[in-house]
């Protein structure tokens, strides 16, 4: 089962929709399509990031991918990715984006629905409907499945703690990152209080305690994962702040510079403005502040921009970064007596998570 | 505990919300001030029917109230309360919806705030993502307080077949509505449908379901409460349709013949507007349709449409149906052995939310 695991969750997802999608066509055929949205936007990709480091933890943890209980972590761990489902619809909403992996997103498939068939009422408010009624059926699914996974009584016990917390975190992740764009907070502090919540706890921490609760670790364990799974996945975000800004478009699939466009509040930029003030260089900082939400920003003015970025440091500072805290995490998970090979395997991830190139 | 239920289902909300208030304070004091406006709202009012179906159908199938169970159960029912938290949440924004209980919407609350501070980007953008988020947030809850509920094992494991449906039905019934608006579906089939899931089912029938596996209850019963359910959550729904257009502004808290500007596809107007058209009666159609939808109709126009409503015998057929579901819900009541006085309370709720003035 550890062969191509990202494969695994996305049969194991599509088994679990293909019944609740019958369940759908039982009440409504047209309930039945809009819930094929969701389907398609689930089955669609991603990297699986979550269940798998779920998966890896329950292993390091004594879980044995050949015993009887693996089928049962399989679903509970491919959950995780029914509540990003809905993570990602709504923030698409939110941030009122067009595509996502190079797909309309889902409140626009919906609104260019409306559009098409030239229904009554605007079709912006449709599409906002649906995306909003579909985020929920995510989320509500995601318990279902993680219920009707087949763990044992006491594994599933043990699973509440991080589900319960993950789910809180995720969306206070959310919200603060609406928060402080509205408040104009371009402090590193609130950049790094969004990275904490969405991607340390929500997108790493938590999931490797869930795959680790399940197989009944000790104390020593959970902390060394929540600890290792802290310094991943604020590694991980800052990985992503510089894809965001200077990742190949043909590798992310996102146009390049595009979350400077997008006025996007990372700690790339948090730092580079702070760097900037710290060395009074206003022309800096009107260089970024130029760039920075203005969708129509030009190539040149983004390249000016990556220019400014690379001359305060900011990119070495948040490699620098992102090297000590991998090299930590890994220290970490040596500190602690693991199962072989997922400690290994662990490792390895932490490693492709956060030197990735998309 | 029976007498004042619905204060019992409040103080228990109020417990469970301080202690995530507290969990959302540790996190950020944006976020807790955020979800405090949800604590707000979901202690803010509400007739707490669904807790208190479930909580009778409990006693009904031999809960004890003086048991050592009764706290777990209360806590199992008020979570009811949390879903329809999200739902109300989500549906003011998928309605565009003002007032709520003659207060701000939760999506209005966070765009006045956003105006009154001036703070960057569109103050409705804000208020949606903020409503977007807390719904989720209400839902999310919602599972985590039933499965901290302390109910034991096996009790939680049956409750888990009606909290599953009831929340895609829920959804459905949401999305439905939208749906037959945006299409213009004035048929009475489809407004039997959105009041069979949001009615029927989401309301009445599976927290009377929930309650009544909490007690371990035998197929019969689970029948009967299933029956019951159905024809009092159809009723409750014509009831509301007749109140949303004929109900005393001073007793609803809603503006007069509100549903009738606001062109809501109800039971009443599909009878209405099929009556019509069977009997050729143009002027009837278009009379009514003058004021479907139209927000500025004034007080003439919609006085007009209810002397259309009862001239056409709507407001009689329906009353007449209310009548017979609600005596054909007592009757399979007493066709099975329930317990005293939960059975007779539940035909007093039966008779209550079907002969309401509000």
């Amino acid at each position: 089962m550890d062969a191509d695991f990202p494969g695994r969750v996305r049969d194991t997802l599509a088994d679990y929709l293909a019944g609740r999608q019958e369940e759908c066509a039982r009440l409504d055929p047209g309930f039945a399509e809009a819930a094929g949205e969701l389907r398609r936007f689930v089955l669609g990709g991603g990297k699986r990031i979550r269940p798998t480091f779920a998966w890896w933890a329950w292993q390091a943890a004594g879980g044995d991918p050949d015993g009887p209980e693996a089928d049962a972590v399989l679903r509970a761990a491919s959950a995780l990715e029914l509540i990003q489902g809905c993570a990602l619809v709504h923030d698409d909403l939110i941030d009122e984006s067009d595509t996502r992996r190079g797909n309309p997103t889902v409140h626009r498939r919906f609104s260019d629905a409306h559009d098409e068939k030239g229904w009554r009422g605007g079709s912006g408010q449709f599409g906002m409907s649906a995306a909003v009624l579909l985020g929920d059926l995510a989320l509500a699914w995601a318990d279902d499945m993680l219920h009707a996974s087949g763990l044992p009584t006491d594994s599933l016990q043990r699973a509440m703690r991080p589900w319960r917390a993950m789910r809180t975190e995720m969306l206070a992740g959310q919200y603060l990152d609406v928060f402080s764009q509205v408040r104009g907070d371009e402090s590193a502090e609130a950049a790094l209080q969004v990275a904490e919540l969405k991607s340390a706890s929500y997108t790493v921490a938590r999931p490797l305690q869930l795959g680790a609760e399940i197989a009944g670790a000790d104390e020593a364990t959970l902390a060394a994962l929540e600890s290792f799974g802290h310094d991943v996945g604020v590694a991980f975000q800052l990985r992503d702040d510089l894809l965001g800004v200077f990742g190949d478009p043909e590798v992310t699939g996102k146009p390049a510079g595009d979350d400077l466009r997008e006025g996007k509040r990372t700690l790339l930029i948090a730092e580079a403005l702070e760097a900037a003030r710290a060395q009074n260089d206003e022309r800096a900082i009107r260089r970024l502040r130029s760039v920075l939400g203005d969708p129509d920003a030009g190539e040149e003015e983004i390249d000016a921009a990556r220019a400014v970025l690379r001359r305060l440091d900011a990119v070495t500072a948040v490699e620098h970064r992102i090297s000590k805290l991998t090299t930590s995490a890994i220290s970490t998970l040596r500190s602690v007596e693991l199962a072989e090979p997922a400690a290994t395997r662990l490792g390895d991830l932490a490693v492709a998570v956060t030197d990735r190139t998309h």
